[in-house]
């Protein structure tokens, strides 16, 4: 949950803004106003650049479609076949990014049009224990217990993590299959968390997605490169990830009048706005009282609660939701099993992310429609640099750590 | 599976074609040659008209996310239930489809952008026995035994359906989730098949989309609105539609060279031309014979099976495939769960899918790879007109034959 902000720009105007590069977003001169038309480029060409200084997937606009895949090391698979696992993944992700066949593939066909396909790889702490030791990060550790968390075994931490991610959802599920095949000697995978957000060109400019609760999501995330360089990545352009599962009650929230809805999130629905401004990206005001006194944003309203305190300005991180919606459980009463596949980036969780995370479920209103099933954390390593170019960065994901984890 | 032929064409030109009328499908007159600009409308405003002779979401463009949800009666719902029920899922339908807020939905903002969201109605064979006994067709009822197929009981026959296509998932979604709340003093869902297609604007033009065998998906269907009068609807509008659910194993599928896997389909992967042919929509030459006397086209191809013999013109029907692929299942060892949630819409299932249907089991190659697990059959009322409109159609699904059921 929380309170991102990318949503709130145009795709166009984040892919200026953050810097972001892009080999063949070609954008589109011809808009007319009024009718409805956005600058974005056709799908049928659009790509992300799978090599530089961070992993594409990140930064990058929220494709529409997320395949997460955690998977784990088969038995006895030691550094050397981490090392030609991400020297495989690497390669195949960097084709299929390009909309170019991966070597032995014999489906040139279905990649030939990625849709702004990203793939993203994260390690697990045991890819570290076994090869890198010396190079985990302090912070890559499980989540603390938190209070209400019903974590499931059916989410927990894996050893790898991919997050695939296509505005075309045949594009997404090809990929998942190739890169599940392609590592089918080093790993089986574990759980696949499956999302979805907006389609490309659905949101007009300066429109913030909705989650299924009906909030706008994507208020407060970081957009300047200052702001992902603060935040979101080391110098060196690692990460890192945090996956957490949150199942929303839908059928108790609807229950709700819009006005409980909106004094749980702390926002109006209708545009997003904080309860005392006027604009989506107007600053909460936590002191502003009502004509009894009472405070106007509620103090354990999820807004009030996620926002970093004046002592701890650093307890920022980027959001990139996906929305999952499936059939109800068999047995169960539920309209449907929704939620959403929570995924924050920042450099270091116990100190941005793991904060703001238990003053939430500590008290946090919307505490009462949700509750966390899975949990997980991955170091996301630098981007890396085509084989060809001569770059000074990583051939594949991981190698400096992995290397050293040999040494 | 089979052998569709829609996706060769455009949505724009079948949108011309077939004559679909769309309330606000505006299309951009900008496109640039070479640059990978199709002529789409934006999907900020798009959206396909719910009232007409015919219901939507038949012949209009297949949209990129399907939730298809079964649904059974609650005990003791009687006709007049069925009735109620009906007038307000339409009247729901309708305001959804066209961007508005249902009465008593408080969330408009989740409704605002339908990106060509449809919503069309099947009734199982059950809702003519409680309502309208008289008025049932002949053909609605279990599709016949076949050969190989291994039904499971969670994709079983229905009372009621609902298809609820759009372009955007998040609509999808939230759409599924307002007809569902807005039945459930009348019915409990019994399953909800969930499926994607290409995003909207993915494929250029001419291109036709692909299964997740790799095979164009979309080549013989109708596309002329004489093709449909004669294949799909009725005079009055009704039609009829065959859900077939069929995994397909993936894993065993990708061991095949690509000559193999063409000779099983009988059409190039790379083009789908027909292996006697060099263009997609080339007749296929069932008598040609290659160097060694044997055939060119295997005579139990999946294109030879599914083609409609020279004594039996009529055996054609809209194919209206969405892709599944979900998480392998717990314990398994593929690598994945996908396969088609194959739709099938039709005069009359007896005369045109049945016989097709048999051909297919009793010996396509195919069928190495690919097995039904689950069948139902509804029969689709016409569509319907606004009710301010004055004309002479149902003001909601069924009306006529509902009424009839009561008298």
């Amino acid at each position: 949950m929380g309170e991102p902000r990318r949503g709130g720009m145009s795709r166009r105007v984040f892919l200026a803004g953050a810097g972001v590069a892009s080999s063949s977003v070609a954008l589109a001169a011809c808009s007319r106003e009024g009718e409805g038309f956005s600058e974005v480029a056709s799908l049928t060409t659009a790509t992300l650049a799978f090599d530089g200084e961070r992993q594409a997937g990140i930064a990058t606009p929220t494709q529409a479609n997320l395949n997460l895949v955690g998977f784990n090391l088969k038995d006895g698979v030691t550094a050397d076949g981490i090392r030609n696992l991400m020297q495989l993944w690497t390669e195949d992700a960097r084709e299929l990014a390009a909309g170019r066949n991966p070597l032995s593939s014999l489906e040139p066909e279905m990649v030939e049009r990625p849709a702004n396909l990203t793939i993203t790889c994260g390690f697990g702490e045991r890819v570290f224990d076994i090869a890198a030791s010396g190079a985990k990060p302090q912070w890559l550790h499980d989540i603390p217990d938190m209070p209400r968390e019903q974590l499931s075994d059916d989410w927990a931490q894996t050893d790898l993590v991919l997050q695939i991610c296509s505005d075309d959802a045949v594009v997404c599920a090809w990929a998942m299959r190739h890169m599940t095949r392609a590592g089918m000697d080093y790993v089986r995978t574990a759980w696949v968390q499956q999302g979805f957000m907006n389609a490309y060109g659905s949101i007009p400019e300066g429109h913030t997605p909705r989650n299924l609760f009906g909030q706008v999501d994507g208020t407060v995330n970081p957009r300047s490169d200052d702001e992902f360089a603060d935040q979101v990545f080391t110098d060196d352009g690692s990460s890192s990830l945090v996956v957490r599962r949150i199942a929303m009650d839908l059928d108790d929230w609807e229950r709700l009048d819009r006005t409980s809805r909106e004094e749980a999130v702390g926002r109006r629905l209708s545009d997003g706005a904080p309860l005392t401004g006027d604009n989506e990206f107007d600053a909460p005001d936590l002191d502003a009282r009502d004509e009894y006194g009472l405070p106007v944003i509620d103090m354990n309203s999820h807004m009030a609660r996620a926002m970093p305190p004046a002592d701890h300005p650093g307890q920022k991180f980027l959001r990139r939701p996906y929305n999952y919606n499936l059939p109800p459980e068999p047995g169960s009463e539920q309209l449907s099993n929704a939620g959403l596949v929570f995924l924050a980036y920042q450099k270091d969780p116990d100190v941005q992310f793991t904060p703001v995370l238990r003053r939430l479920l500590e008290a946090d209103r919307l505490n009462e429609w949700t509750t966390h099933i899975g949990s997980a954390v991955y170091w996301i390593p630098p981007g890396t640099a085509d084989p060809g170019s001569g770059e000074a960065r990583d051939a594949f994901w991981g190698e400096t750590v992995l290397s050293r984890g040999r040494g």
